[in-house]
């Protein structure tokens, strides 16, 4: 019957926003710490946030149809994000969910999300465990890039360098687990090679001899700590003699990329000298920064709002970290999914079909292209640095690993004799 | 005003059931599994729940003013309990929550619980960790004895016989995890010994060699592993002349209790004669099994429940589980708090009244006497069997523990030189 066909025709795009031109109201529940010595810290996110639903709702990426509503709770203490989702969706489920970032926060939120079948996107959970999107995790996108990502630039170096085998060194809070999630990562993705671990208890006083003891039997050292107790232990490592190509060191510092590697071997002190040598054995794999014209306005901004929240803190001078960005990016990246989505005729309560849409996706974000891959997870890019001019003792990027592609670029500054060991540990077993 | 007064008091008397006499709905949510392989699988602990429902519906306790509704809820899969709970508690939070018993569902649903000032009782949710009640479970009470309790009798063994060290044998799933929790209880109790601990994982096969190797430094062997690999491990060990003496071994099994022990060396195999052998050195720390003549009926009915339900399993003949015996008495246990409770003014929704009511209070169960510590945990009993009989390679309790005031009672069936080391390891360091 075709005026039934046209009557539902007209009835689709009366009741469709996308096509009808009516916008669609978004409740979007962000968890966040009030805490402020978070990187990711409600008050730091809050303003990337606030750019984003600007941008969007003045008519960017063909969202003007999204009246976006930020609904903040504090994700402070370890179960307070779950209670607040659970005892708020009583009245009325949230369209999406931003945050939380930290791992076991993460998880509760992540597996009530993708029972009630809603988006929720983080710029954490960065842990290799929440990577099972087939079922517990099945509505979690996330917009920075997991540690296993971070792990293949490891992957590419031992391959395009030959090392056999490595020692993860790093601080266990027996909390939040940054570190022990981190080098989770690379465990995980190069269970291939011999690989030892030893953690260092927060709070109890660092045994550098038993910890230069452990590196014996690995031809690479990758350490997760604080940057004094790098510092301790480089200095060991190299008062025993392990630098310069005895070992190939690394420290991972993912959060801080601008303020690390430069001066930090500097404290002043009498053995400024001796760490400078240590250091000069020392890689440091960080996020690749990119930064496109448009991100200038955006790190502005994000600078004046932390002022005006006095969190201004010259750890992050000029710097706008992964989780700011990543958190601006996901409501663009939402925004792109649950438009198509609609106009395939779902609702923006599919949550299936909008996430659906944010996976295998790339997009043009704040700092640059965000790539997301087939299973809802962003690609990384890394970089290596290193110290390029001994004199000085400051560090340059070396190399890059672009996951995309999974390639590992070597830049100019490279100097291929910091990458080769001295002398073999013959022991060491053939990597398969 | 006294007329007020007398006013309020008679409507304080109509409004509550326990002084007026109407009958108060107890909303009862179960989170049990449907599969029948586990020992507290619903339809095993169902009929329990039915029969304390009678018993209490017909007057005893003084609590005929309670109706008691139960609304039984799978939890088969890990989120499953935790979800329901969320979902059905939008229309009308529960009055009580029995189970989850497995640890991971327990913790997600103990949490809601406390956050909603629900009162929880479970027969399982027994690792060490539920033990804080300070916050995170503050509403759980624990009514069958949690793994610490059962370690209570290792430390009161190893004080009362001097031994120094001790090696914990157990099997990993990396799923429920029930060794590993069970064995976690003594590493928890025990800080001040040194212990070491082997993992031998689920699925894969045994390596005896390595397992006789680690016993070197321990002079005390716990294990928790199914019934044939403790006794392929029982077996090296006495190839490796590490009974007698040479070593202590004791192998947990808290569940199966009247099934374990005689004959379990027995597999009408060609080493049936050398593992009577060695289990003529192996010690099994059980649940104090206590009967009282009511507890017949009762076992008759589940007996005949369980075959009605068509889960008739030898391995429990005549057997009431801890699970089923457990739930039972939760609910006089909750029956008799609230019923104070209420004479005092409070109302069932008052979890944190209901609760405390149940802690620090020793009640009748249904096999025998059940007494909560102060911190809402069930005080334990345990038996300790071992061979008396040589030839025929049978096993009697030799020693009992008693939780409440922390006593090791041996039996005249007790022989000291079986608890003897030979000869000690002097490279052991006395205990502090």
């Amino acid at each position: 019957m075709p005026s039934c066909t046209r009557l539902c025709a007209l009835l689709l795009t009366l009741l469709d926003p996308v096509l009808s031109g009516r916008a669609e109201d978004i409740d979007v529940v962000v968890f966040l710490p009030q805490n402020n010595s978070f990187l990711f810290s409600s008050a730091r996110v809050a303003p990337a946030l606030r750019y984003a639903q600007r941008r969007l709702e003045a008519g960017e990426g063909n969202s003007s149809v999204f009246h976006f509503h930020l609904h903040f709770h504090s994700s402070d203490s370890p179960n307070e994000a779950l209670f607040a989702l659970v005892d708020r969706s009583c009245a009325r489920k949230p369209d999406l969910i931003l945050g939380p970032v930290r791992e076991y926060e993460a998880a509760g939120v992540a597996r009530l999300a993708s029972h009630w079948n809603i988006p929720m996107i983080s710029a954490g959970a960065l842990a290799a465990g929440f990577g099972d999107k087939n079922s517990e995790f099945s509505q979690l996108t996330r917009i920075a890039p997991q540690y296993v990502k971070m792990a293949e630039t490891f992957s590419a170096l031992f391959e395009r360098f030959g090392w056999r085998s490595a020692l993860l060194l790093y601080e266990e809070d027996k909390q939040e687990r940054n570190c022990y999630f981190t080098l989770e990562g690379v465990y995980h993705l190069m269970s291939e090679y011999p690989i030892s671990q030893f953690p260092v208890l927060e709070g109890v006083p660092l045994h550098v001899d038993e910890i230069v003891d452990s590196m014996n039997d690995s031809e690479v050292v990758i350490m997760c700590m604080g940057a004094d107790r790098i510092r301790s232990i480089m200095l060991a490592a190299h008062r025993h003699q392990l630098t310069r190509g005895r070992k190939i060191f690394f420290s991972i510092e993912l959060f801080n990329a601008s303020t690390y590697g430069d001066g930090s071997w500097r404290r002043n002190d009498e053995h400024d000298s001796e760490a400078k040598q240590a250091y000069a054995s020392l890689n440091t794999v960080t996020l690749l920064r990119t930064v496109k014209p448009e991100f200038e306005n955006f790190s502005l901004e994000m600078k004046s709002s932390a002022e005006k929240e006095g969190i201004y803190d010259c750890k992050d001078c000029g710097s706008v970290n992964m989780f700011v960005e990543g958190f601006h990016d996901a409501m663009l990246l939402y925004a792109i999914a649950l438009h198509e989505a609609m106009k395939h005729g779902y609702s923006k309560k599919n949550g299936t079909e909008v996430t659906s849409r944010m996976w295998n996706r790339t997009i043009e974000g704040i700092a640059g292209q965000v790539s997301i891959d087939t299973n809802g997870d962003r690609n990384g890019d890394f970089s290596v640095m290193a110290m390029t001019d001994v004199e000085a003792g400051t560090f340059e990027m070396v190399a890059n690993y672009f996951g995309v592609n999974r390639t590992l670029e070597l830049l100019p500054s490279f100097r291929a004799e910091r990458f080769t060991l001295k002398e073999r540990h013959e022991a060491s077993p053939l990597p398969p």
